[in-house]
């Protein structure tokens, strides 16, 4: 997602192609400009609603892995999260995330005008190469995305009402600010040449780095480490429904990846595209793969949820950069995100840091993983990723640390031991997720 | 879907296009007539497979609301109304919904050759400015929605034949001649300038009152309404599947608003189809969060079920026109819709009204209120609206009940109350939904 | 899927489009080359989405008609095999599914480079008329479709470590060279004029006898067959997860048939691919209602895992010829798919051929039956497609044989009775699929 939107500037992309496309393109390639505009905005509304599936990959993905009683509680969550999203990246998300930095400020934070008019639309917006409203709706998803993968780290633990409020921060503002950083040109972009094609840091590890300061502020599930430091497995409630989240995701990858090439109207667009879809899958396998391999020989058993978890690092690993690995770098570089699943996951227990999923291993530690592989494979330094990874760091759970906190010391997070005990969908929701199917 | 295929006439878009490509845009935005022609199809086609997929939705929503003893039934009928709607929209209902009026008629019922042929569109049918297969395929799936939102109404006590013979009532002649009167170029489309872009009341008003007069006509389900008024909730089986089958409703909403542009082969057509997709994705976001906060304030729960309606009644609201509002005002109509359906599920039960899955709120009174908002925010009257809504109602309820009652006084419709007791599954399917999972 | 990519050779329709498309189409069609290459690539990329989805809608088919007990191992044998697929499709599978075979020689096997070179791919590779990545990418998910079909008859009683094994070998060496007979332009295409447009043979049928052999090697499940020759039902444990999985592949054959067409960067391409997603849709549809009502005839109850099976057997019975047949023919065809499931699911059960989801019907029987009806519909010779299907059995049968009994004999395939009895999820998972539902 190098260089979208900027505004009140052409894309330089569109700019180009409006311009000189018989420089652009041999004679035999050439494509005209009107039908460029209509290709580069179907890609973003096939990309976008690829990406608006996830959303119910991670709810599916969520729902397969708490205990039945919590259920509920995360179905309405997922689908609470992705509607808070759009709005808020409307009213004032997308004005933070693409302010329009002036020359010569230090792009740290900018504000457009907001809510993001979006009226004038319906007329061609010719100068920009495609529709403006296709691009906001492809970058919210994004937005959503982010909120998403938090959902499930504080899973079983977190009330709804304090839940939706993070939610509205994050995507409010936290994830917004980040992107300006770099889609939106600021600082990371104009002063590292920090490199991130489609969110391995922008959207994952933000992702990941609310989540994980949420999950020590919030504290483990009850019962979930003893005393003896044994940890207590809580084992997912409904694996297939899990499995099939994780293939939602597989399937919007595509989308999140491919999509965020920005552009296929091009024949060299449309190429960069297809070599995306090439390298996301593969680096997805790659993940796979070794997850079964590595479980089954440390282990004696392959692990389910680490062999989807692996799926999902291997996915995470490649979005910095899918566009430049040759198919053996992505198989490799989706391995490693494997791997890293599978010796984190029990790292956290360690340190009684409770994540319910497993999305901090995948989405924050492959997603640093995945940015910082990017100094050998694509076109940033190791220094410029470091700087964009800690920058992250610092911004996301500094900000993630004082909204938790403050709903903590006011209206509080966590429902009563009780109530946690006997499950969020009866205190919070009030319908059961299964309400037929006895209990072992 | 204002004006599709009009038989033997060339599509208004598509004639323009090919007439005088130069003068509908300008230069820079000209895309020739043969790369129309495939990118009018592409939209047809992505949008076709999209709405197909609304069928699953359906599937699962349904599957996930009724209880464990009637989900294989559920299952069954959601695959086979699919099929015979697919059936008898070609032997007959397309023939029906676009009989090609005769100038000077009362366009209320007219029929062209059947069924239809579609075996000259491999070669390409240039006039049209699109495939006529693909035209039908996007029209066809419209007609399998509307037989969706009746079988969720009157779940869990209709025996699966005399459900399947009122489905291929519908889509054969119920559907299709409601159809015919606005997008076929009839009555309400000529006398009243009734506009109903995606089919807030030819679709889904259409499946509403088919429901509601199933609904009366069935009775409610055995013990659903005590004999001092007290209505036993029956809760739903499987929440997670209910919330899969709402995102995938919503993401097959993309392709039922967004493709009823008809058209994407202009720079024009893209960029209304994507603000289409905006305002779409707006209004379900706008019904998901009234409905939470309104049943958090209402009943100090936030229900899940409740808000899996809000995103389809919001979806339905913005269905009769979702290109002219703002992004604010879809998320009002949106919101409107959440309002709807938490007032109105409720009110139905008062009414002895047994709605299994909540269509009727979600579907008609949600479908009615988009309809009429067009006066508001389109280019109609309320009058023309409220005269398109009355003869919806009108002739989709007589029809209905003449078929609902033919069948309760020949066949019987209903299953013996000891079968429905013991559950459809095991008196009309002989296969188990979930065969080892002991009952509470 | 005539004539997909022939190594060193431009494919036809994009060597005519870019030699002549003044000549190829009306002038008011026509299709600049560079636009064309484009569209061509995005059928690719849409279509090759679809059928990884497909992916998704087996492990759900497949984890909704096992017992409970052993759904976890299904799932992670789903993702694992689409994962395995693609790794070893890039490693060797293309390379002998697409060798280039010479002149005079036979075309029974032959390898090009690999692993497959996409490295170049970035750069627009003009002269195919499609992104060589993109044709990959499809090509890719028809290999793993064939790898899930097996999963599906040989569940509940396969170790994970074989079938993994056997996964490799079938996408590695066994499928590819069924493919580079036909698609490849090797043997049947050459000397038989043999005819498969997307695969009822290549695809579905190798699946087929690949699954029928591992079926009788590896042995019926424990207890299915009592000594009595009394069958014992083992009910699928969640139907509507099957119904998700069947709806899954009907949206996904969309993708399966309609991309098949390789392009659609013509008006006639197009239009092509129009009417093959409403054959293929037909073809399900009629599948369905026959099965529906032929166990409603014959059974008094309507069987909904023969509905679903049904819808999969009307599918890959049009899957040999989906664009020559008219609708009614369509229709027809599908229809006499479900037929065949309806008598041959008994009939296996007669020689003890235990076939856990139903597979060889589906995709064996009704495959031939697909292949063999194109001697009418199509343009091929009866005795053509009969040797096609003959060598296919042949080589597969054999060659699967051949991997199952050297896996029998040397790490062994099945796991302890014990372990079976109690579980593959349990033996060898460790992670059981719904923990906290009571089992009757």
């Amino acid at each position: 997602m190098k260089q979208p939107l900027l505004k009140g500037a052409a894309l330089i992309a569109g700019a180009t192609l409006f311009a000189q496309p018989a420089l652009a393109a041999p004679a035999a390639d050439a494509v005209s400009p009107g039908t460029a505009y209509i290709l580069n905005t179907l890609l973003f509304l096939i990309g976008g609603f690829l990406v608006m599936w996830m959303a119910a990959g991670f709810a599916m993905l969520e729902a397969g892995l708490v205990r039945a009683k919590n259920t509920s509680t995360q179905c309405i969550k997922n689908i609470g999260l992705y509607s808070i999203a759009g709005l808020m990246f409307w009213v004032i998300g997308y004005s933070i995330a693409y302010p329009g930095f002036a020359e010569g400020s230090l792009g740290l934070f900018g504000i457009a005008d907001f809510p993001y008019a979006m009226q004038g639309v319906g007329a061609a917006d010719t100068d920009t190469g495609y529709s403006v409203a296709s691009d906001w709706f492809f970058q919210m998803v994004f937005c959503a995305t982010t909120a998403s993968i938090v959902s499930g780290t504080v899973a079983e633990r977190v009330k709804i009402v304090p839940f939706f409020i993070f939610v509205t921060v994050l995507t409010a503002i936290i994830y917004p600010v980040v992107v300006s950083w770099e889609w939106g040109g600021g600082y990371l972009d104009s002063a590292w040449g920090f490199s991130d094609f489609a969110g391995s840091t922008l959207v994952h590890s933000t992702g990941g780095w609310a989540a994980l300061v949420g999950a020590i502020i919030i504290g483990a599930r009850t019962g979930r480490y003893g005393a003896d430091g044994k940890v207590n497995v809580f084992p997912g409630s409904n694996i297939p429904l899990a499995t099939l989240g994780t293939f939602i995701l597989w399937l919007g990858w595509f989308g999140f990846n491919g999509a965020s090439q920005l552009a296929m109207g091009t024949v060299g667009d449309v190429s960069d595209v297809s070599k995306i879809f090439v390298n996301t899958n593969m680096a997805a396998a790659g993940g796979v793969v070794v997850t079964i391999i590595l479980t089954q020989v440390l282990y004696k058993k392959a692990d389910v949820t680490m062999a989807l978890n692996g799926a999902l690092a291997g996915l995470v690993s490649i979005t910095a950069e899918p566009l430049a690995p040759s198919v053996g770098q992505s198989i490799l570089i989706g391995g490693i995100g494997g791997v890293i699943v599978v010796f984190t996951v029990p790292l956290l227990d360690k340190f009684k840091i409770d994540d319910v999923v497993g999305a901090i291993p995948v989405h924050l530690f492959a997603g640093i993983w995945g940015t910082l592989i990017v100094a050998w494979t694509g076109d940033a330094t190791f220094v410029g990723q470091l700087v964009g990874v800690l920058l992250t760091m610092v911004w996301v759970s500094a900000a993630s640390a004082v909204v938790w906190l403050a709903l903590k010391y006011t209206i509080g997070v966590r429902p009563s031991e009780e109530e946690e005990v006997s499950g969020l969908d009866h205190a919070e929701i009030g319908v059961e997720a299964y309400p037929e199917f006895a209990r072992t």
